[in-house]
């Protein structure tokens, strides 16, 4: 399936899991088997050179103890490290399940020929010198590509790090990292090579283990939906972090990460970081591995659609992936805080209230029971406030009470190292309260020297600690809205009875033509073929036919010029409103069309549009732009100037479902206006998401159309619909129809 | 002064040093050389218990080398840990500079009082249980505060963790904290004790240096205005951090900030953390410009107008503590980027991008250059990518090359630990090239442990590392903001010519009458005195009297009812618009009256209020709320719904200069709005410039006036100034006129 095409059909619920099954992920979901778990491992291009990368994979492996065979490969070595070498991949006798080649670039391709003739199942080429270098290396990764598809062996790479994989019973480092990573239940993956060696020292510091450590490089054959389509039934994996600078499918990546996130039995939590999501970002990625940025606004469509937690930073993806990977997510956003110091304690209230949490009412029967246990000094609502000489027996109290209370479903605890504190035994009660409550709990013991000893017992048994007030509430409000987003309601693509056959050759016709931008009738006509609230309206070629024509359109109406020349009608004197009579219009017609003559001698008049003018409202625009790696890209926004000058519109890839609509509408921050101000009736809001899916359902249909502008679409109050007042529709004059 | 009046004609230029010292800050700017640099120290309830406060304060005085003389006061005791101990102050024959208190929060009012008679020259009271534990406490703080004034004994605290002070001539530790911080440039002072504990950890860790480092707890006597007026002068302090909950004074704070950050011969940044930043609710207002006005927009108006960096985090103003601490301002916000991988260059180009820095465009000859000293695919325009495999000779080279551009004014160097990185050499080219330039170095040494003494060799040397790439972009960025403020061209507080009396007699007549809100005429006469645009106006009480009138204001005209019950004219039919004859305003006039009358039938009718109508132009609104603690707050914003819901509004503490007022109108993101979009003209911006600081004068001249709403303002083309649509002015009752 193209990307730049959806078949909206396709996307009725059931059709789903079938459609992926046999026709897109047969050739995405590869089989990662033998790359992942391997039983024998080739090392093309082991060295003895301790300085190279080719003894460093060697070494790695050997290392790590790794479960299966090892098969070091180099024409000019008997044995490296004890273990012997082959002069070829084909010398060695035994099947070979993964080579791993560091050859240089100039001899991976032959290299590569000669495992798909060995019968190699899978192959990882660390080289680099490829599509990163220029031309020549281009060149060769599509040799690569080749004959990875010719011999159906996956590649993973060039130009990456390797892959680790640490469940015990392969105990695999096949890459030249300095660490082995100990064994988690996170996934990494990175299309950066050098960001891993990075992320592998940060978790060394702060004691996070990985399940699979996978670099991608620049996935010449396996991209990030093979890899994302093994984790996703990866027994040891329970959380997905990705570092990308693109995607190869955006479509496929929203299907694909949807199921992962949100619907499999078992959905697992994706974070991402995203680079490059500046034009001067883009443009540093497009020198560094030559891939193609889309623009930003559309990737965080696909992450939002996807339930794909989109993170800004490093740090953020660690301080949220602690929290999922070791503890339930909340029921709710309603958070308890217990310190042994004011100010730390209000700093974890504002970054609570900063970040969209709800700081939670206590039952007065917690507070009595606060009262029992605390001094009369403490504060016994929330945030709790313990008192700067609470021991461990205090905080043990006091979180067991709060735990108690219905109104709580998360707890932060907070500890500066104050003279009296004893930092470890604290340490120990939340640890054993921790591991007999559902609930989640964030600790902040704050600073890095004293606490380190608490610290290592907290994160040893699941407690993620942060060592500043803003972590927990920053990783706890992406645990919630994660929350919100697997226990969604379902709404599926809904497909709106249409006459497809009558848009279609409304487009074709001007395809044909040659013609980009339709005429108002003609747009007008693909709209209501797709059920879109059109106005009564009408082309009239003669003052005649003008004066006829009113009677079934009715009074007051408007009337605007058409011509293929003027797209601007405004400016040339080609639009009159509020015509009341068939008088006025016949006049108006003759003052417009001497007028815009006199203004663009040069304009072929067709005529003009009669159109019934609408019941009042409030202006939205909606419309989609197709983006050649995404498809079509819906857009939502309010009317007016100064929703456009502060860009408060919002994207989504289509199709689009009807729940997704619905979010779209109310994420504006203008969305306010529509449900009404100053004791206004609310607008038809539900007007304004079917459009949205007729918009997306018209744009999956008909990829002959790249832009669609309904401005100003007037929503009127509830109950009462939306009026289409101007539509723009813009075809690709060189659209061929597939057979 | 009063915080909450001002007169502003003590605000222009010359008047404001000579005001602070001949009248305020005699009060503020207290003596504090005996507290910070005393040759003789009294621990008043020195304790031989190790577990205990009164130990701990008097062993740190003793292992931090103090260079005076310590005196422990214990009665039961006659030496600690070999320092011959005193009964009582009195007992103590020598004068004493200092005394730091650790009684129980009972004796230490009697305590106090004998450090007075005893001529002590100033006190530090560690002990807890004052304001913070009620009643009874607050008690206790307010006789210590009698006492302190009396005796004019400066007194620290009570409820903190004391004072610490690096400086080699005197290294005092008078703190009960665990750790005495290494000797440096930054002063630290905090409302919390606590904070203090975590806060010197963080540096411990991060290898930062204080010079003063300073709890001030409840500040019953010292506060932070008398602090800060102290590191204003203190050489070894070039940077203050600050953690607050309150200010006691705002006007106070704004004018000394100002001083500190801007206009001293050696200006020094403040960076501070205000916690509580939670909106209190704004309370039932009676303005839009009080309902959008919460506590925290007022803080974030003061620190704006101070210069003051406001930050999020403790990790926020540690890292950008150490840039400002450590480097030089950036010249502009032009940045160079030099990398060793390709990911992390364009995470941290994402991050200028986001915080507003600049890519800088390297010279030809930069390119040229770079090109002879790196590989072929390496990335020669910024971000320069000097590839894994790079040492510390290419970053060196590299690091010259794009230093010595003259569009380059700070450079960020991100390095990944890869296999050939020679981590600790490429860390000492830095710090050498460093000390020869005049341009800002930060560094990103992605990981913690492999780079861990690479970073060791940068922090030793003044180039702050940061290990996520987000962090230098964000320090950049503030530094940069600084920059501009500290070469803001100055501009005065300007005071225009008004009629003082006549605005005073109306306002007047209102607080006598105990009247809350002004009517329509009475507060277009109070905008008239202050030279407002307001449009030719009457106010008739009959219909003869109105027909009359129509001759002084001309056509077209509205009405709008004038009414002491009526609020809201609108809803009432209240308002009439477009009247554009005699016939038209007497018959108005009937109508209005019957259908007023109808609706309100209680409500007392003053009359019509007849009104120019408008040219046509922008709305926008400004106001006033007089807040208790900072005075008069004005406000701007653009008019209508949309900005009213997404609150599009900037305040500012009054009075305002020039330049201030051009920039709350500059601040708002609807801005562009009035510069005019679509090809339009732009807006008389400099008439809103102007109405502001009319409104500023008007605010700080009449302290009886609570709330200005002025709105709208109706913003004609540029050049035509702007004219008061509507205004609502609203006074305290109960005011009265100081003598």
């Amino acid at each position: 399936m193209n990307s730049n095409q959806c078949d909206s059909k396709d996307f009725t619920r059931g059709t789903i899991a079938k459609n992926r099954k046999t026709e897109k992920f047969t050739a995405q979901g590869r089989d990662l088997k033998a790359m992942f778990e391997p039983r024998t491992v080739a090392v093309i291009g082991a060295s003895r050179r301790k300085e190279t990368v080719g003894y460093a994979i060697l070494n790695n492996l050997i290392q790590a103890g790794f479960k299966g065979a090892i098969y070091p490969v180099n024409p000019k070595a008997d044995s490296i490290d004890g273990v012997r070498c082959y002069a070829s991949i084909q010398e060695v006798t035994v099947p070979i399940d993964l080579a791993v080649v560091i050859v240089p670039s100039a001899s991976a391709v032959e290299v590569l020929e000669s495992c798909g003739e060995k019968g190699v199942k899978a192959v990882i080429i660390i080289s680099a010198g490829f599509r990163e270098v220029g031309e020549e290396g281009a060149k060769r990764e599509n040799q690569v590509r080749e004959i990875s598809r010719r011999y159906n062996m996956p590649v993973l790479g060039p130009n990456c790090l390797g892959l680790i994989n640490t469940d015990p019973i392969i105990s695999m480092n096949a890459s030249f990292s300095r660490t082995m990573p100990r064994p988690g239940n996170i996934a990494f993956l990175s299309q950066s090579g050098a960001l891993c060696t990075a992320i592998l020292d940060y978790a060394k510091a702060e004691n996070i283990g990985f399940s699979k450590f996978i670099s991608f490089g620049n996935k010449a054959d396996i991209n990030e939906l093979d890899l994302l389509s093994y984790l996703k039934d990866d027994s040891k994996t329970d959380l997905i972090m990705m570092y990308v600078e693109d995607l190869v499918d955006g479509r496929g990546f929203i299907q694909l990460a949807r199921e992962i996130t949100g619907d499999a039995p078992r959905p697992k939590p994706i974070l991402v970081i995203k680079a490059g999501r500046t034009a001067q970002g883009a443009k540093a990625a497009q020198s560094h591995t030559g891939s193609m940025m889309g623009s930003d606004e559309i990737y965080d469509a696909t992450f939002a659609q996807s339930g794909v937690i989109r993170v800004n930073s490093v740090e953020e993806i660690f301080d949220l992936a602690v929290a999922f990977a070791n503890q339930p997510l909340p029921k709710s956003k309603r958070v308890a805080i217990i310190t042994n110091a004011g100010g730390p304690g209000i700093m974890t209230t504002d970054a609570c209230v900063r970040y969209g949490l709800d700081i939670a009412q206590f039952e007065s029967s917690t507070i009595e029971a606060l009262k029992k246990v605390l001094p009369p000094t403490a504060n016994f609502s929330n945030p709790v406030d313990v008192i700067g000489d609470a021991q461990h027996d205090r905080y043990e109290n006091a979180l067991k009470i709060v735990l108690n209370d219905p109104n709580v479903d998360s707890v932060i605890v907070v500890l500066t190292p104050q003279a009296m504190t004893d930092i470890e035994e604290i340490a120990k009660v939340i640890v054993t309260i921790s591991k007999e409550t559902q609930k989640t709990i964030l600790t902040c013991f704050m600073g890095f020297v004293d606490v380190a000893f608490g610290v290592k017992i907290l994160e040893d048994n699941h407690v993620p600690n942060y060592p500043y007030p803003e972590g927990p509430p920053r990783a706890l409000a992406a645990m919630c809205r994660y929350k919100q987003w697997v226990e969604r309601p379902r709404t599926s693509v809904r497909l709106f009875p249409v006459k497809p056959s009558q848009a279609r050759s409304v487009l074709k016709e001007a395809v044909d033509k040659k013609q980009l931008l339709l005429t108002i009738d003609r747009a007008m006509e693909v709209l209501r073929a797709y059920g879109f609230p059109v106005l009564p309206c009408s082309l009239a070629t003669t003052e005649t036919e003008a004066a006829s024509q009113t009677k079934k359109i009715g009074f007051p109406l408007a009337m605007k010029i058409v011509s293929d020349q003027i797209s601007h009608k405004f400016d040339v004197g080609g639009v009159r409103l509020h015509l009341k009579s068939t008088e006025d219009v016949t006049q108006a017609f003759r003052e417009m069309k001497e007028k815009v003559s006199k203004q663009m001698s040069n304009a072929q008049i067709r005529g003009v549009f009669l159109q019934a003018m609408s019941k009042p409202g409030k202006e939205v625009i909606i419309g989609m732009k197709r983006d050649p790696h995404f498809g079509p890209i819906v857009m939502f926004g309010m009317g007016g100037v100064y929703v456009e000058t502060i860009r408060d519109v919002i994207f989504r890839v289509a199709p689009i479902r009807e729940l997704g609509a619905r979010r779209m509408v109310e994420s504006v921050r203008s969305f306010p206006i529509l449900k009404g101000v100053r004791g206004e009736k609310p607008a038809d809001i539900n007007a304004i998401v079917e459009c949205l899916q007729r918009l997306s359902q018209l744009s999956c249909d008909e990829p002959s159309i790249v832009e669609i502008d309904i401005n100003p679409l007037m929503v009127h109050p509830e109950g009462d619909g939306a009026s289409v007042i101007d539509a723009r529709i813009v075809v690709d004059p060189a659209f061929k129809e597939k057979k």
